[in-house]
């Protein structure tokens, strides 16, 4: 039997058969790749908190289908009335809404931070109680539906991301990237991996340096290891070789992933990437911000608005560590993300094309294409 | 009994009742002080090559009575004339230095690419050539007052960069250091800590930010120590949070330790220095290089001349790990050194005075001064 790699794992999925989010654990990885069933809402929330599924479109599928999961287990322990009247149906769906909202909550509270773990369980909110006047039976079904399609919209997001990122480079490029904003952050492709996994498909052999990205080697430990297993050159680094590999000449574009855009085009990304952005700058090498739209928020009008979270010291002094690598009682600042400038961004790759300065300009006009686009689809939806 | 802090203890001693070097093992810091005792040219090698004792100078002094600890053995176990007769002397010479250039020879193989191993040992071998008419025990003696010399002049050389470099200061600054250029690295002060340990004394009550410097993390384990022991308010972050910390308006000044300095003023630094130093341009913040004048070299033009030591990938991969962080197999680039370009340096911190730039003019004005001194003073000399 041919030996899978990593890539030939979804993950995020739902075993329609059982009704269980399957994942894989990326604690673990890329010592072990280790499948796990999740029935429970403990168990999704221990997930999601414990970083056995992260990044932020793979955390929003993840609790699509999690609240789904959830949903059905309620419908089915209460005892429904098997009638299509509509006094009937209030009364059934006021019993498992209540419960469902509970759910929700419960599954929103992992991590607080992630923009897109409230998105997803919004979005299955909404329609859940779009469809107050069905039968429970039909609402379970419907949200099966709508987590499957927002599952489908990420692989078709990132895919997009992918074809638009390719047109920034050309065959054999150097392409440095930063954290994982890899298939592992997301359902396929990955978002500052797309354009690399797009062009490996059709053969412009790049050469990628992958940050090991402190305090939690996401670099080391996820990008390195998907890359690798896909047969694309990769070469680890450490975060503070990376004005070496660009002043070498080796480094024609940076991708990033991203995980806020103000409306002037400033970004919130992983720790780190603002400073390699100013080195970028420094060796002219091209910044690449590798966002959905879902990622842009115009109400934040400059990165200063954004707030950044700070993490435990733990991480950096002694989490991966065989023994404490830093003095007991020593100050740490461990902020987990940073800011890059709008000046210092030479594009925003979206899934409907690439914003350029001036970035108020043309962010609105790529919200205003997102618009659009939804109100044609909108025909098709209930 | 008063608790001894780290910076109690000398990185570097001759024990003069036994004749044993004296270090601190620097592979077990920050989590075990433990002094080793050094007698044999085995021993001695391998603290050096296994990195128990480290940091240019520090190494200069540890060989230099490494090679008199030895020397002083040669001469006990041969059996020389006890006369003062010309020919006598020079019998028991040949034996003696035929000896001590095997051992030198041995000691400066521990670790090839440092200059100061080899510096001083050709300095202990010059001073041993030049007494070859005198009887041996003469020759034992004089090898260890001058490597007694070459201690002091590190802490002197020290002293005047700490003095130079707290000119450049005020008290309250934010100071960020790179990697271990300590008084763990040196026999006092240090050469980047120097103006730190200097304003300490003076109450200028410093911030100070320590990258933890991967892979070898010599900021968190040394720097991060020392400068905590000391009761210097210190930080630490990894080294992708020096764009944070300085775009908060927390750094007032970089100032770093220096492996050599080319005759225009780029330097060869730890790696990772030369994009702290884009980010410091970017953001407005000076970078001092502390560099004792015997790392200046005259004979590179410019840091595209200086060969980068490739250093093992599991320094990245697994060292310090509970378990291997990248996965088998993958590329690993692990340079231990990178060349910051003149044009992002403020200033180069001597004992003999700050160069600063246009450099080719200011280094040969510093090494001018020196010449002049040393000339000044060689009347005291042999």
């Amino acid at each position: 039997m041919h030996k899978k790699t990593i890539l030939d794992y979804e993950t995020v999925e739902l075993d329609e058969a059982t009704d269980e989010l399957v994942i894989i654990d990326q604690t673990l990885l890329p010592g072990r790749t280790e499948i796990i069933r999740l029935h429970t809402a403990q168990e999704i929330w221990d997930a999601i908190y414990l970083l056995r599924v992260r990044g932020a479109p793979a955390i929003g599928v993840a609790a699509a289908f999690g609240i789904y999961i959830l949903a059905k287990q309620i419908a089915s322990k209460q005892d429904m009335h098997n009638a299509s009247k509509a006094a009937d149906c209030e009364q059934d769906f006021e019993k498992f809404y209540a419960e469902f909202v509970k759910q929700k909550d419960y599954l929103n509270s992992a991590r607080p931070t992630a923009v897109n773990l409230s998105w997803a369980l919004n979005r299955m909110d909404r329609l859940c109680r779009s469809m107050s006047d069905r039968p429970v039976s039909d609402i379970v079904d419907a949200l099966k539906k709508e987590a499957i399609a927002i599952k489908e919209e990420d692989i078709r997001v990132c895919k997009a991301i992918g074809e638009y990122g390719l047109t920034l480079v050309k065959p054999g490029d150097g392409i440095l990237t930063h954290c994982n904003a890899g298939q592992l952050a997301t359902c396929k492709y990955g978002t500052a991996t797309a354009p690399i996994y797009l062009g490996h498909e059709k053969g412009y052999n790049f050469r990628v340096f992958a940050d090991e990205t402190r305090p939690l080697l996401q670099g080391a430990r996820l990008t390195a290891y998907e890359l690798h297993s896909a047969g694309i050159d990769v070469t680890l680094i450490c975060d503070n070789m990376c004005a070496t590999v660009m002043k070498n000449g080796w480094v024609n574009a940076v991708f990033v992933g991203c995980d806020r855009v103000a409306a002037n085009g400033d970004t919130a990304n992983k720790i780190g990437t603002s400073g390699v952005a100013a080195i970028a700058k420094h060796y002219g090498v091209p910044v690449y911000i590798c966002a959905p739209t879902s990622t842009i928020d115009p109400d934040t009008k400059t990165g200063a608005e954004i707030k950044i979270e700070e993490r435990p010291a733990e991480e950096v002094t002694e989490m991966w560590y065989r023994e404490r690598m830093a003095p007991e009682g020593v100050k740490v600042f461990n902020p987990a993300f940073d800011v890059t400038d709008h000046t210092l961004i030479a594009g925003i790759v979206t899934e409907f094309g690439i914003a350029k300065a001036p970035y108020e300009e043309s962010l609105r006009m790529i919200l205003d294409k997102k618009e659009k686009r939804y109100r044609e689809c909108s025909g098709n939806r209930a």
